[in-house]
C-alpha cells in the first residue's frame, strides 16, 4: 500500500543489497516512519520480540526472512554445520513469541526446504530467498483475495446507496500493516477504494494498546482512504443511527464452528451489530482457522497482559517526544485482557482467500472440504 | 466520602470564613487533590464552565452556592439594586454551561427564596446561604437513599454467592464527584462496602474523557474499596466469563418509559450484560428524569464535541508534569459523540431515591404518581 505515495510492503530486501531486509519499525507510527535494516538473526528476533513488526502474516513472513539471513550467516566448513547453525536460528526465532503459530511454521518450512536443497551452502541460501519471498508473496496474494471477494459486499451497498459513501466500521489494525500488503479486515476496503467504490472506514482506537488510533488510521491516511477515528465506545451509538453500513474485523483465531477470537472489544461491536441489524463480517486468511476446537468461549484460554498498559499510554507530546503518561490513580490496579470471543450467532460471514461463507461447521467446511 | 481518611463532600463552606466557599478542582484529579477556593461570582462561573467541577448534582450545588457569593457582593444601596445584581450574577452563571438543568433551576431557586425574603440585605444573604445548604443537603440526601435501595441488590448478590465479594461494572463517574457526596451509580457499593459486604467495582476507563480512570477509580480508592479499572472493550469479556455480578451506571437523562442517555458506551454494556443475563440497573436522584421525551434514540438529541478529545489525552509523564500526548496520525480526523441511549428493554431497573422500579413508564409513574 501507499506510504507518503510510494508503494510498500511491510518487509522487503533492500534495494542495492539483496543481504539486508528491510522492516517498517511500527514501533515509532503513527508518529515516526522509521524503515529498519535487519543484518543478523539477532536482530530479527529483537524485531519480532519487540514488536517493530507484529500481526500473524508479517510475523511469518519476517521469520521466512530472518531464516534466509541465518542462511547467509551459517558457516560453510559441512553441510551438517551450515544446518546446524540454521536450525538453531529457527529455535531462536521461535522461542521470540511462542504462541504465534506463523512464526514456527515459516521456520519449519524453511528448514526443510534448505535440507532438500543438496549440500551446496550457496544453493541453500538462494532456496532460503525464494522461500522468504514465497512466503511474503502468498500472505499478500490470500489478502488480495480475500479483498477482491469482500469488495463484492462493499460493492453490493455502495450500489444500493446510490454511490453513496460506504461506512465501514473496523477494531483494532488488521490492516495490511499485520500482514505483508493488504490486509485482512483492511482489504475489502482498499480493494473498493482503488477501484474508485466511495468509502469511509470508522476507525475504533482499540484501547488500550491503540492498534486504531496508531496504525489503522495511519495506513488508511497514507492510502488515501476517508477514515474517522472514534473511541471504542462509538460504534453502538453509530449503529443506532445508521451510521455503519457495514462492520469488518479481522482476528486473532476462528474456529471452523464460527466463533472468532479477536482484540478485546470485538464482542461488543458484534452485538451492536446484531442489534441494529449491521452485517458484521470477519475476513481472514485460511490460516488463522483453528480446525481442532468448537467452542470459543469455553476452549479458547483468555490471554492477560500487564496492567500498566491500561494505566499509561504512549503519546506525542507537544515538544515532538514519544512519551508516556498516567492515566489512572498511581495504585490503582488494572486488569488487561487481550481479546475476546464473538460467538458465531453474531457473525454474518467470514471472508476467505477462496470466497465468502457462513459462519459455521456447514460453511466453512463447504470452502475447506479438505478439511472434512 | 473519605479522601486520605478525612470526610469531604464536594463543596463546603470554608470553616473560618463563611464567606468562602470551597470546591475540590476535578481537574487535577487523580494525580493532585486540590482544593480551590471560590471568592466571587467570576471565578464560580470559571469553575463551572472549565469543569474545575462537573456532574448534575454538583453543578446545581456550585450554582446555589454561587448565588450566596452574589448576595455577598451585591450592592446594598437598595433592595431593587441588590435583586438586579444578584439576577445578573444568575444570568452570567446560566450561560456557563446552558444545557445543564440544574444550573439554572438553582439560580431561579435562589432568587425566588431572596425575593421572598425581604428588603434586609443581611437577611437576604443569610436566606441565600441557607439555600445554598438545603440544595447541597436534598442533593446528597436524594443520594444517600438511592444508595440505601441499591444496597439491597447487592446484599442479595453477596448472600447468594455465600459473602464472596459481589463484581460490579460502572461506567464513566456517576460518583460522589459528580454530586455533592455518595454518588449515583457508586452510592449502593459506598453503602454495601460500608456496611461490610464485600464488594469489588470494575471500573470502565471511559474514553474519551477518561472519567472512569481519573475520577471513580480515584474516590473508591480513596474510600477503600477494592476496584480494578479495564479499558472499555473489557466487560462484555468480563460477563461471559461470570467476572460481573451487576451493572450499575448513572444516567445524564432518563425518559420516564426507561430508556436512559448517559455516557457514550454504556448501550454497548447494556448489550452485553443482556447477552449474558447480567442485571443492568441505572441509578439516578429522580431530577435526572425528563418527562417529557418517549423515544430515547429517535428523540434525544446528540451532542458532538471536539474531535481533539479523542485525539490528544492527559496524563502524568514520568517527570510529575500534567501533559497532553496526541494519540493518532496529526491529520486524521476523529468523531467525538458525548453519550448513547439505552432502551429501556435492556435496562433492568431503575434505583431512585424512593425506590426501585421497573425501567418502563408504568414503573417510573407508580414511584412518582404525581407526574401522571
Amino acid at each position: 500500500m501507499n506510504v507518503y505515495g510510494k508503494h510498500y510492503r511491510t518487509i522487503w530486501l533492500k534495494d542495492d543489497d539483496p543481504n539486508v531486509v528491510q522492516i517498517i519499525d511500527q514501533r515509532h507510527l503513527p508518529h515516526r516512519f522509521v524503515v529498519e535494516d535487519l543484518t543478523n538473526v539477532d536482530e530479527v528476533a529483537v524485531a519480532i520480540k519487540d514488536m517493530h513488526v507484529r500481526g500473524a502474516g508479517l510475523i511469518g513472513a519476517t521469520a521466512g526472512y530472518g531464516m534466509y539471513i541465518a542462511a547467509l550467516h551459517a558457516p560453510r566448513t559441512s553441510p551438517e554445520a551450515f544446518m546446524a547453525a540454521v536450525s538453531a536460528d529457527g529455535d531462536k526465532l521461535i522461542a521470540t513469541r511462542p504462541t504465534a503459530v506463523n512464526l514456527e511454521w515459516a521456520v519449519k518450512r524453511q528448514l526443510a526446504a534448505m535440507s532438500a536443497a543438496g549440500d551446496d551452502p550457496e544453493e541453500r541460501i538462494q532456496v532460503a530467498q525464494n522461500i522468504a519471498k514465497e512466503i511474503a508473496d502468498e500472505d499478500a496474494e490470500f489478502c488480495r483475495r480475500l479483498g477482491e471477494h469482500g469488495k463484492s459486499i462493499i460493492k453490493e451497498i455502495s450500489e444500493r446507496k446510490g454511490g453513496e459513501p460506504v461506512n465501514v466500521l473496523t477494531h483494532c489494525n488488521a490492516g495490511w500493516l499485520a500482514f505483508v500488503d493488504y490486509g485482512s479486515a483492511t482489504a475489502p476496503v482498499y480493494a473498493a477504494h482503488d477501484e474508485g467504490v466511495l468509502v469511509h472506514v470508522w476507525v475504533d482506537e482499540t484501547r488500550p494498546r491503540n492498534q486504531g488510533a496508531r496504525l489503522t488510521a495511519w495506513e488508511l491516511g497514507q492510502h488515501g482512504v476517508p477514515h474517522t477515528v472514534i473511541a471504542d465506545n462509538v460504534g453502538g451509538h453509530l449503529m443506532q443511527h445508521g451510521l455503519v453500513d457495514v462492520v469488518i474485523v479481522g482476528t486473532d483465531r476462528t474456529l471452523y464452528t464460527g466463533d472468532v477470537a479477536n482484540k478485546i472489544g470485538t464482542y461488543l461491536k458484534a452485538l451492536a451489530a446484531k442489534d441494529n441489524g449491521v452485517p458484521f463480517y470477519v475476513a481472514l486468511p485460511s490460516s488463522t482457522f483453528d480446525w481442532e476446537k468448537r467452542d470459543g468461549v469455553e476452549e479458547i484460554p483468555f490471554e492477560q497482559r500487564g496492567g500498566e498498559e491500561v494505566k499509561y499510554i504512549w503519546g506525542q507530546t507537544e515538544a515532538g517526544d514519544i512519551e508516556q503518561v498516567l492515566l489512572t490513580p498511581e495504585d490503582s490496579p488494572a486488569a488487561n485482557f487481550a481479546f475476546d470471543v464473538t460467538p458465531a450467532r453474531l457473525v454474518t460471514g467470514l471472508i476467505t482467500e477462496r470466497g465468502i461463507c457462513a459462519a459455521s461447521e456447514a460453511g466453512v467446511l463447504g470452502l475447506y472440504p479438505e478439511k472434512r
